[in-house]
């Protein structure tokens, strides 16, 4: 398949450019018989908007969204969501001085390579506008998800280099930078002036947390639970690493200490495996953790080329973001929420009770 | 699709239990008129036996391939290439005491929480013998792959916390633990004589530079050539995390340092990147790193439950290596070249040269 | 896959209840660089407008297409292509007296017992205007085949009963009916005229032939050029049955009069195959022909059931089409178009020109 | 996907040439827990053997089957089960006058145009040989089906253009021809001792009718039932066109007569729509026929050009069926149970009970 559709069962297709007239989607397999309101995408959309923190544009994006099909009286019918949001308040004039120039950590050389020719505004394709259609499918998995007992948190866990000291992901989204840890905001507010007065920008480490995943979804050996987590979280822009459960650091633990010990009740004694064992989910508490970069477009002069290959400099000015979080940290959500429902979807097809043999 | 078959245009499925009659796969979809022979399958196999090093296990693996189909006279004939390995050397009997107890840290639990029951003689399906497909496919992907230039490098970097001080990618094949530093290796021997006293495993880091690669691979929004990857690795056992160049470091980073200022001729001043910028190959080396967990399989009594769910221990006896490095490490090579091979025929689809645009 | 999705790597996802906000769909994998313009669509939606012939219904449906991302400056960009149709001149009303029955010959049941609800309005997700999103990117598809030399063909080659005594393929798509022989088309008003007095409603055969098909199209042994082609007109709405070239007459002939010759230059004889040999395009023309049923929406009372199991009768009002034909035409055509445009993209995969071997 | 991949959640991958070392698929999604043997398998492709009436080859092929995976103490595992057949008995010289030629009707011309080279042994991978793992994995198909009730009969309805004037179709597999009615057997044998004297071959038409399907399977709009079934008919070799229900003579029927009157209970007063309405099952039996067109391998001299373009003349030697059918006929009834099978796992993920809305 072409890159634009995600999942096997519980489908996404994406569609829109920055500047182009809209962004959306279709999602395919969405049992029917669900409740489901605009309200829902709407909602989630709006914890996307610029203002969750002191790292993010000042664009007023409005971000209406649109269900055009699939939802007949307040339920999902089982046939295709399509979703849009039409673009509003576009500069794309803002771009002119970059359709000839690759902006250095940027898609633009890329997208260009592939493809001969790209629509340079605002990014195009390759702008943080695409991850919309993300967001309001996730919105819908979530609404499916729920009605399973699942819940997916999400949080900052570090920015600017600056690790939170506590995890309280039921609270994270209600605040700024939907940091985990409420006194740790003040220090990222400080990171964030200097970094803005160094004309500079940072990265960070987003954290999702998936509660009331039965044990056994993922599907071995190439479709296993972690592999599509990753998969999902790896295609989200500025995201450079992937951890699941302990990462990195379950390579320098031992086998005695990183095995989490098996209870009675499909209980375990630990949670180094970050839920899931041979890419299938135990019953644990799923935990993945990503690594964000630093938003490319730092407001100083960079070396590059143009599209005929010369050497050349450019200075990305526009409104933009000085770190991808805390606004990418929907967009991770969203991700999760779609692999999981998909999984749950896989599982069921089984014709075995969701979760039928999580108790002794 | 169910979990067994990796891949779009070049496309792996696989099958086989580790005390089955046999392991193996199919290739669907390698391109005509490619030299292939046995032998390419076989060398990239013994690259995958125990005693590449002093991790592994004494066990005495023949692993034969056969080629069943898709090669006619010494090429290949674009129709599917089966091939397999006969199981031998099978000591079922030693995972008798096994049959109703979950292993800690293994896929057991997930398996049967799965599907309701498992074929638990060496883990089944879970074994990491289901790698010799995914190593014998490699092998298959490389001819493609060499044919346009690309070749595929992987070693270790870290092994019970001792990490590697120099780089040598070119040569870590041919040294035990397939190190990229052949000063280190000494220090991982007693690494590994302590652990063994210890009667506990040790985990690591492996890291896969592939050199060559045309800029223009990678489908977005959702198969990213980075995304691919980390999908393709983070599916393989005991990988816990995957980082693409920097990795967790970019998180910590600031945009002016991690950009990657470009230089005419389509090259670049560094590559903090990895070669991938918006999930396309921008003609750098790509660079992925694996956190690999300690083996599971301690010789230690562990805690856990039977299939009934009563609590229980568990002492793991049978052959089974310290650390999944170095045996892992031609499975991650190979799952780079799927993914690479993948992505060249989904760019070849566009109908324009490998690599029309690297030259300005 | 969910069910909305059309294609390998020229892909179609589509949208849209007959009386909901929109209907559309999202075409992925269209190569960049292609000249493509809203007109381009729009010209074949036209085609497929009430208004070619005696058969249609006299409802006004502008069905004016956008299209809303993926093209830039008049060029494909390789990314998404989105566009749609706002629903309009929807009477919902007309619907409420079927809204707990099931129309006979409709798929009223099957929508229900497979959802357990359905939006009934007009048909729903199972309404004709479902074609519109096929017919749209069928003319995208008919761009990218352009630039290959490939054109497509469609025509009615009986109605009620009547067939055409001659095929003029190139002039169908002007005439009234898309009739390949304007003789009849006289014969095929008078049917119509009839039926309607009886009230009652016809069926018919339509063909398409595609020119200029490259040999080497198809991927055995399960992607068969005639597979495809199968697959993707039985689901369209009213076919009963698909054949390629002689189709079942070919049952009835012997195997020396079957053959088609083999001439100098890659040509043939004779064409009982249809242009598909082992699956593969021979390269000559490609022609199928479908069986289309009677519209089942007859201005009769007819026994059914309601949603409640009990017996009822139901008379369908509203504004019906008396034949599929010639409506469904553009459809066939498109969904032709569809198929083979994923097969070349598919072919060139291969990295072979297009029809590289076609001349000897 | 290349093209040797079959269906969605049951899915089967096949490979194998005809004087390869072997043939046989992989079957990935089969649930865990059902009865299956090899014998199962064995059983399915003895019907394939030769020797089923006059009309079939006088070669002897054992077609022993292996199980490799899959199967755990006489149960699914829900891991992908592997099956082949070492290919034995061939006469690969047979074939050393073809090895330049391609045989008029035959898939050698498409092959070679395609790949640029081809295995001509036998016809390669275009032999009929193929069609083996589909049998057999049509017989595990068959397991999941009868474990819900599903039945799948197939028969000969037509040959050499003598219809069948009963449709016995419970007796038909145990009958030479694999006939519907035991009346016609004489006058099949009659004409096909003609059309051997003759030095021709015949086609016919077969017939598959499944029982048992619950109301609810199909996935409109692209992955309809009928739509499944044609694309998986209309690949196998030799068939030229497919019907669902009344397939062609629906196209001259009117919707009064057409339509099927729906009954209290969900029965249906007549099934000229073949068990399907709106691509979906009604509950009632699935009707289908196939066009099969004679044999190409006629005894006689034909005109053709080699594989430098040359005019030449080919005559087929070697052991060859003078009608695909009989043999072609368990293919047909294996396709059909694949795609059977994978819809009800498709419907099973809506998370519905099978057949839940079946009684009113």
């Amino acid at each position: 398949m072409p890159g634009n559709t995600f999942g096997t069962l519980f489908q996404l297709t994406t569609f829109g450019e920055s500047h182009g007239a809209a962004v959306g989607g279709i999602v395919d397999g969405c049992p029917a018989g669900l409740d489901l309101a605009t309200e829902d995408l709407q909602r989630a959309l709006d914890k996307r908007k610029p203002g969750q923190g002191g790292a993010t544009t000042s664009r007023r994006e409005a971000d209406t969204v649109h269900i055009l099909s699939g939802v007949f009286e307040g339920k999902t019918t089982g046939t295709p969501i399509a979703f849009q949001v039409i673009n509003e308040n576009q500069h794309s004039a803002d771009y002119d001085n970059l359709k000839n120039l690759f902006r250095p950590g940027h898609a633009d050389y890329g997208f260009f390579q592939k493809f001969g020719l790209r629509d340079h505004r605002g990014g195009g394709r390759s702008s943080g506008r695409e991850t919309i259609a993300r967001v309001a499918a996730g919105a819908i998995a979530d609404v499916l998800l729920a009605a399973s007992g699942i819940y997916v948190y999400a949080a900052c866990e570090e920015l600017g280099g600056i690790p939170v000291r506590s995890l309280e992901m039921e609270h994270a989204f209600d605040r700024p930078y939907f940091s985990a840890d409420e006194s740790v905001i003040p220090l990222w507010d400080e990171r964030v002036q200097a970094a803005r007065k160094d004309m500079d920008t940072l990265g960070g480490i987003t954290r999702v947390e998936i509660r009331g995943v039965p044990a056994g979804l993922g599907e071995p050996v190439f479709e296993k639970l972690d592999a599509r987590l990753a998969y999902a979280l790896m295609g989200v822009g500025a995201v450079k690493g992937v951890e699941i459960g302990d990462g990195f650091a379950a390579a320098r633990a031992t086998g005695s200490s990183n095995n989490d010990p098996i209870l009675p009740g499909g209980r375990f004694a630990s949670n180094h495996a970050g839920g899931i064992l041979g890419g299938i989910s135990s019953g644990q508490d799923i935990v993945v953790r990503c690594a964000v970069k630093p938003i490319p477009s730092v407001p100083r002069k960079q070396d590059t080329i143009d599209t005929e290959g010369h050497a050349a400099t450019v200075q990305v000015g526009g409104r933009h973001d000085l770190a991808a979080i805390p606004r990418c940290i929907p967009v991770h959500r969203a991700m999760c929420s779609l692999v999981v429902a998909d999984m749950l979807l896989m599982q069921r097809r089984m014709g075995r009770g969701d979760g039928a043999y999580r108790q002794f």
